[in-house]
């Protein structure tokens, strides 16, 4: 802003000088290396968010989800979180099942979905909770364990009651508001609070009047914001929300929509919540209620004009959606509105966790560029983050990789087809070299088959890599079995749209990197070629016993990634840190066995080949720190194919 | 002096290397925010780099002072000291005088005078300390003072028996030995331990012999190092040399070299050293007693040639040399011995503190850069030093300007001279214009003095602001009164002679700064015309009163210097910190009137139109971000004066 903020400083800054350390961990909050802030969204809770995008004018939307049955299911539902993350919602939230032992550590428990989505979808998260039919200490228990998981927000729900015929209990939960009041006696204001609205007035209430009262109390016990039940018409919502405000509910009501996506799933929803369909709605379904494609349709153009009429009011600045778990007719209602957001500003290259402790963290080695799940779990146990320096042999150790938390390294991608992919049968170390070129390349394999996905990467070929497709694809087929890499960038502008992040105006750079698996015999040339190029080229060499050889000067990590922005300080979130190199070669060499090996029988020649590999194989790391010149790492491997020929 | 004082010998030693440190203070070196080590100088301790600077079979040389008398020479001694250490030398020492309470608070005592050498020039340096006729806690205080101020490095000397007939005391401190043991008694490792040696045997000694084993003992009681009297024929060092070790003294012994700069310099310490002068040296010296610079350059030659034999006997790393406060000759013999440095490559753009509790410290704020000494002495009660981040709100209140340290921040010129340059009679703001125009030209003023220093620069343009002279002349011409400023610099070499700083095989970027005085007519103007410019440029304005105008996101630090390194983090030694900007403004408005309007009469027309500057005009400061394009900070006031006109 180029506008005068007119503030009469004292002249001394002795005001701000109170931040004296003491203890040697916690002043590491107090320290010089504060954050700077690259987004305010990190450091905002949500409450605030919400009001900032209200004041600036800014539409957003939310997204619900329940919990998954299965374990795949919910290996699915975190690439989708991943997915429907990239178009922006302001929040997601995760319902509560009690009779699925909801507040469990079982990777099905919307305690543990939502766990996962902010810690490790960097998704801000409301987890619902109910209170009926629980003691106060198994409440108090679900909400400091949401506490401990870095969990901000809560949506307080009554519940459904255990038997047919309800009655309150003396002392007990007996409604929302007593949950509301509870959190904020526990927990004061650690918890953004969210309550539900029901525009026709709660189905069990004595009167549409009385509900709204009942929300009140709801909202004047503590609440933040109010997330309403579906509707079918805007005009059903618009008169709710007048008549809020006319009993005194200032805060923010988000309308809840629901894209009507099948015929069953309407029919169930409606008994559940005892709606009623409008007739004109009926009269549309009832005709097509076998063909899933037109009913979707239609629920997508009915959504998409009620959003519509709901934003052109001015009354509503969020939608929030009952996705129902489901990808399409939600991502095409918020594509048709143009509130999905098509490129999505990276605030750092690596996508950031949402943890409150995290919120400082802007330094990560590029190792686990491709594994951030694997990074957050393996650091989850960090008392604090690293940011602005590395720092050197300074940080905490990496967790272990052993318990159930492997479930998050999965590959999504079940044995048959993977075994599609790298290989029925391996005759050599050749057929692994051409799984590698294949996902490089894109190509289909020998047997017809795309390789889409490698233990070390479970997405496809990120598009900055493609940048160095043709030279990856060259050295793969020759050995150098590539599993990261960047291309030197010297100064793009904050905003391109591949290699691009950060706040605009600003300017990003990078060294070339490359990180591959090697054959010894290759590794013994590159290091007679890396001779000639001294400090130019950085390098890390080691293999599974850990032998270990580098150039790096006193173990000091090397940044690779960096930005300068308007008015900030430097921002290097990326570093080759010699030292977290070998946790990383641990999880690396690990996954040769566990992802690949494994998928074939003990003893069997294809297994043997993978073991080979794994036992006798170097680990290297390639950084050019000349990055304003042409990348030399493809030189360097070039020369050491010449000196091996 | 040259050792003016006479030492008892004894003996000791082999030196240890351990150095390590415990305690609050080296916690910091665990944080994330650890240095990047920049230079490894910067973390040893003084007997290391001796050690090193051996093993890489590298010369060098450092360089004796005595305290001044008075406080105008201590002013000058630092200049000195400035000038000197450019040359590199690996430390200084400065003597004790017994009689001029040397571990006073006084400006020209030898403990503030060795204070002053560590943290505000940066050099290395040994604090001579006698003993006789002290107690143990006389000693004790100094010692723990010394190690108070950042003083890491002691000489331990007799001194001189107070009457003519010397007697030992029972329990006291009787010879140099006796001191060595005091300080690893109570200091354990924590100082670097120097002691005297006599190539010729201590004149009070009973024999060449006796004196050797005295220096031994000293040497095995503690000492890590041995400097020796002056010598007037190299072959007098060497056959000491070869005795010593005969004896098992191992640890380095430096010769101590005096350059002969003056008949009667040499005679008086003769008298005091006992020393005798060969015959060859007093028949060339007698016939030319009263050339000074005849025996100067005669002196030079001597030193010359004796160096050089002392070097080629492989015998030799070191050179000690005794200036008597003088620079001429010593330099002189330096420079054609090859091993002063020329081009000192700075590790930092600024001159770094040599106080180990800064050894950390890599940013600072921008607008102390041509008064550092004020920087370092308004900061040295922080705890910790900002490290990789300057951060905001973090940093400690800067100290108030008030007390007897303005010593140091006073102008090495006296008034008459400031007087030519700066107007004997001001006859309005535009002659002000005219000064800030001399001194950025170098052009004679009116009366035709040339105007080589400010208030706010002590020191000539700097080579690198000269890259701005032809806009800055222009810009100051016409009211807007510059006083700092920096080109932007796009990536040039780690080496570059004026802007490099660092390591070699880097790269180091600026983005272009101003700052400059100038009167609320141009600042309506520069608001207006910044609009334009959005977040290209950050601004920041403020008046004497603290009246402020920024666009300063969350007045957060933007860094405007960074440098890029071989397998390093990235290091932004200079930063604009918003915050910071009102303990400058504070500093650089007072300037006007300590050093300008105080030159005048009271309520004479000069001093009012100080005084009027003061008290209206606004201190901006102005950043370009956009370092990779042209410098639009010179449009930007363009704009402004066609904005005016």
């Amino acid at each position: 802003m180029v506008n005068e903020t007119q503030h009469t400083c004292s002249a001394s800054s002795s005001s701000r000088s109170d931040g004296s350390s003491s203890g040697s961990e916690s002043s590491k909050d107090n320290s010089h290396c504060s954050t700077p802030v690259l987004d305010a969204d990190r450091h905002e809770r949500l409450r605030e968010k919400m009001r900032r995008r209200q004041d600036a004018g800014d539409k957003w939307f939310s997204l619900e989800f329940f919990p998954p049955r299965t374990a795949n299911a919910a290996v699915n539902l975190i690439s989708r979180f991943d997915r429907m993350g990239a178009g922006g919602p302001l929040f997601i939230d995760v319902t509560w099942h009690p009779a699925g032992d909801p507040g469990s550590d079982k990777e099905t428990s919307s305690m543990i979905i939502a766990n996962t989505a902010v810690n490790y979808c960097g998704l801000e998260t409301i987890l619902h909770m109910t209170c009926c039919n629980q003691t106060k200490d198994d409440i108090t228990g679900h909400l400091q364990k949401a506490k401990r998981l870095g969990l901000k927000n809560i949506m307080a729900l009554r519940g459904d009651p255990a038997g047919e015929e309800w009655e309150e209990e003396v002392d007990g939960f007996n409604y929302a508001v007593d949950l509301v009041k509870h959190i904020r006696n526990e927990f004061d204001d650690y918890f953004d609070v969210c309550v539900a609205g029901y525009p026709k007035g709660h189905p069990e209430a004595e009167s549409y009047e009385a509900d709204l009262r009942h929300l009140k109390e709801k909202v004047f016990a503590g609440a933040d914001f109010i997330i309403t039940q579906l509707f079918f018409r805007p005009e059903t919502f618009l008169k709710f929300m007048k008549d809020c405000q006319a009993i005194g509910i200032t805060c923010p009501i988000i309308p809840g929509i629901f894209p009507i996506q099948g015929y069953h799933s309407l029919r169930q929803l409606v008994k559940l919540s005892k709606l009623e369909v409008p007739q004109e709605i009926k009269d549309v379904i009832e005709p097509i209620k076998d063909n899933d494609a037109a009913i979707r349709n239609y629920g997508v153009e009915l959504a998409v004009s009620m959003c519509r009429e709901l934003l052109d009011s001015g009354m509503v600045h969020g939608l929030h959606f009952y996705t129902l778990n489901r990808e399409v007719a939600t991502t095409e209602v918020l594509k048709r509105l143009g509130i999905w957001k098509e490129d999505p500003r990276r605030p750092l290259p690596w996508a950031v966790s949402a943890h409150p402790k995290r919120r400082v963290e802007d330094v990560r080695p590029i190792f686990w560029a491709s594994r951030p799940k694997s990074y957050i779990y393996r650091t989850q146990e960090w008392d604090d983050f690293p940011n602005g320096r590395w720092g050197n042999s300074s940080s905490p150790a990496f967790g272990e990789l052993k318990d159930y938390y492997l479930f998050y390294l999965k590959s999504k991608s079940p044995r048959e087809e993977l075994l599609k992919m790298w290989g029925e049968e391996l005759t050599g170390e050749e057929s692994v070299f051409e799984v590698f070129t294949c996902y490089i390349t894109g190509e289909p394999n020998r047997n017809g088959y795309k390789v889409t996905c490698m233990p070390w990467n479970d997405d496809p070929l990120a598009t900055e890599t493609n940048l160095l497709k043709d030279q990856l694809e060259k050295v793969n087929r020759r050995g150098i079995l590539t599993i990261n890499s960047q291309p030197n960038i010297n100064g793009k502008p904050s905003t391109d749209p591949i290699v691009g992040w950060g706040p605009s105006g600003g300017y990003v750079f990078q060294k070339a990197y490359l990180e591959f698996f090697t054959s010894s015999e290759i590794v013994t040339a590159l290091l007679k070629v890396l001779k000639k190029y001294e400090l130019r080229v950085n390098y890390h060499i080691v293999n599974v016993k850990g032998q270990n050889i580098t150039n790096a000067p006193d173990l000091q990590p090397n940044a690779v990634t960096w930005g300068i922005f308007p008015g900030r300080e430097i921002i290097q979130p990326t570093v080759v840190d010699p030292v977290s190199f070998l946790s990383w070669k641990d999880e690396a060499f690990a996954l040769w066995i566990e992802q690949w090996a494994k998928l074939y029988e003990e003893e069997s020649p294809s297994r043997m080949i993978i073991q080979y590999i794994h036992d006798n194989y170097y680990l290297v790391n390639l950084v050019d720190n000349d990055f304003p010149l042409e990348n030399c790492l493809w030189q360097v491997v070039e020369d050491t194919f010449e000196l091996l020929n």
